[in-house]
């Protein structure tokens, strides 16, 4: 009697987890530092000093039964208390710490958040391109996922096709800003749009639709991007967390979900994502790392290598000529392929060991993404390879 | 449109939670050290130094990058192997990595056996007494749970009211040995019989009925006590673990599921496990939590307290004329109550300053729960206690 629709899943194969692992071969092969690897979004830069000093110092210093005691469904109460305070100095908002539930990383953020505010059956739009892990994420919830397609001229919001897919059955909406894969920053007309579109929608409906935002990449912005925060625009808004870029602890799971003080029911949210967490089976990150986290709440490692890489390959892309949208956050860039079928592009670079990312899976075809979060030296080797792989398959004259 | 499912369900109180609120309060009217809190199921002996150790060598010798990076989402390969070697060693098994999916704790790893080996609709049996907390792991995942009633002579299996409830529609058996609440562990006797009636009924209805075992307290049993390996005895079984008791670190939420490699589909369960993971928005322990407890995966912190306190309080019990069954393992007694409403007899305890729990929740009314996960010198302090209160409140005579 095993579960037919997760059996069914395992025939499903991740197009990047497949690069990733031919790099690795490859690497065995050849040597790693000669594979120009811009499969995985991993963090390429260590976690701060300061985080690793804490759990040194709290394993050295503080009573076992408090630092590994159970941690109240929630999270820690003072660590909510602090991530609450630390957004409301950061982005003049006024969350308490009943408006903060403690995850295991985004993932387990926007799990708990879907399933707070929508029912079997409801609609959620995201945009083009999009995180793939979106789709199980929402549809295992019960709930759908619709996909409006791409605004491929700046990678904002294509406002004409959401208003089309909007509807009565749509009870949230899912941004992701900064972006993965496209690595375009929503500006602040583009979120002042997309709120006043919801609010007309809401009132049309009669209901509710929250406004959930992912938000990874929050810390990863370059200079110039207008990044605003989300949340400060929508009453009806969520903001999901994790600490795995901008503290480079992707391991360690943890994040969080902010609700909007201003949203409708926003003083139980937070308390039924306990409840739906009895359900799912998730119960708090780790004691330890919560506190650790809480402690070093304002640093971040050191994302400065992430700009330095997007501005190498911007410019060396658009030297080349491929047509690409200069990324304001993130470690992604998301150039147009040389030909219509990304994957046949894709698996030409292959050959010049250069592991691109196709688009077909983030809801936009014809594009690649590259995921620079690696060695600089490594991206500029990789600058004559892409030059070579341009003029030998595409005649590219730059 | 928040969800009214989880809406409602914040109308629920936990009588557990609401007891251990009152013992803190009251403690601090007249000092914690004066209130006999046997509400709460924490361990109250610290982590082994082992842990501590290579935590703080691991953060201040290793790769950050390595120890905090993404785990894959069945578990660190390493840690799975270590894993199912110490099994193998420990209970004549032959588990290999791939058995072994890494779970945030036993709660974690319950919601993910549960969705392998049951669709929506399809019922699951466990037997009273039992954690409450096996409704909500349960029926959120669709599947409806089933309570057979106690067999209260001596906390074993009632099994003339389990092949009654029996049916085409179970999927999957729950059994959580030694039990939380009633301190018993199951004898070879009651799991070889177990085992019989499942094999019987799989041939019976013509389809698999899977046994998942959660194992929290499966470190912690008391000498004499015949307390087997569950899996070594039925083939389409599941091991649930958590280390948060054998090595007192309830707040890492770590633990995992063991998948008998004799049972149907057993190469696929823990990889479906990483696909339901997905939809559930769990992705792995703590990274390095996962290294740590690796290391130190055959050691146990002193759980020596707990034997020693359990048999002060049955003699003690006994002594008194309380209608007891000696506990083979955990940290909880389940004596009967002086009177027929539980509730009753722990309200009238209060007056003493004597936290007991009442039996209703854990569907065996008429009892109650003693965790003594406490000092040792406060159970021998409570002792006067209790013998006044069954004298004053119910005329007993010792």
């Amino acid at each position: 009697m095993i579960n037919e629709t997760y059996k069914k899943m395992l025939q499903g194969k991740s197009i990047i987890r497949e690069l990733s692992e031919y790099a690795t071969a490859r690497g065995k092969e050849i040597g790693y530092e000669n594979v120009f690897d811009y499969s995985l979004g991993n963090p390429s830069v260590p976690c701060t000093d300061s985080y690793t000093e804490e759990i040194i110092r709290m394993h050295q210093q503080e009573n076992p039964m408090t630092i590994h005691g159970y941690s109240p469904s929630l999270g820690i109460e003072w660590v909510r208390k602090t991530v609450a305070d630390s957004l409301n100095r950061r982005f003049g908002m006024d969350y308490e710490a009943r408006h903060i539930f403690m995850t295991s990383g985004a993932a387990g953020a926007i799990a708990h958040a879907v399933r707070c505010v929508t029912k079997p059956g409801d609609e959620i739009l995201t945009f083009a391109p999009f995180f793939p892990e979106y789709g199980p994420y929402v549809n295992l919830s019960g709930a759908v996922l619709k996909v409006v397609p791409a605004n491929t001229e700046n990678f904002q919001i294509n406002f004409e096709a959401f208003e089309e897919m909007m509807n009565e059955h749509v009870a949230a909406v899912l941004v992701n800003t900064p972006n993965n894969p496209s690595g375009i920053a929503y500006s602040t007309e583009t979120i002042r749009r997309l709120a006043e579109v919801m609010e007309r929608k809401q009132k049309e409906y009669g209901h509710d639709i929250f406004l959930i935002s992912d938000e990874p990449y929050r810390e990863i912005v370059f200079a110039g991007a207008d990044a605003p925060y989300v949340t400060k625009f929508y009453d009806n808004s969520i903001s999901c967390y994790s600490f795995s870029k901008s503290l480079s602890l992707p391991g360690e799971r943890i994040g969080y979900v902010a609700v909007n003080p201003r949203a409708t029911d926003a003083d139980v949210i937070a308390v039924m994502c306990g409840q739906i967490s009895r359900g799912i089976g998730h119960n708090c990150p780790s004691s330890s790392v919560q506190l650790a986290v809480a402690k070093v709440i304002d640093d971040t490692s050191d994302l400065s290598v992430y700009e330095t890489n997007m501005n190498l390959l911007y410019d060396a892309l658009t030297r080349i000529g491929f047509e690409v949208v200069k990324p304001g956050g993130t470690f992604y860039i998301f150039p147009k392929a040389l030909e219509e079928d990304a994957c046949a592009f894709c698996n030409k670079a292959k050959k010049y060991d250069l592991i691109l990312v196709p688009s077909d899976n983030f809801g936009c075809p014809g594009y690649f993404r590259m995921a620079y979060c690696i060695d600089t030296e490594k991206v500029k080797r990789s600058i004559p390879v892409l030059e070579k792989f341009a003029r030998e398959e595409y005649g590219m004259k730059f």
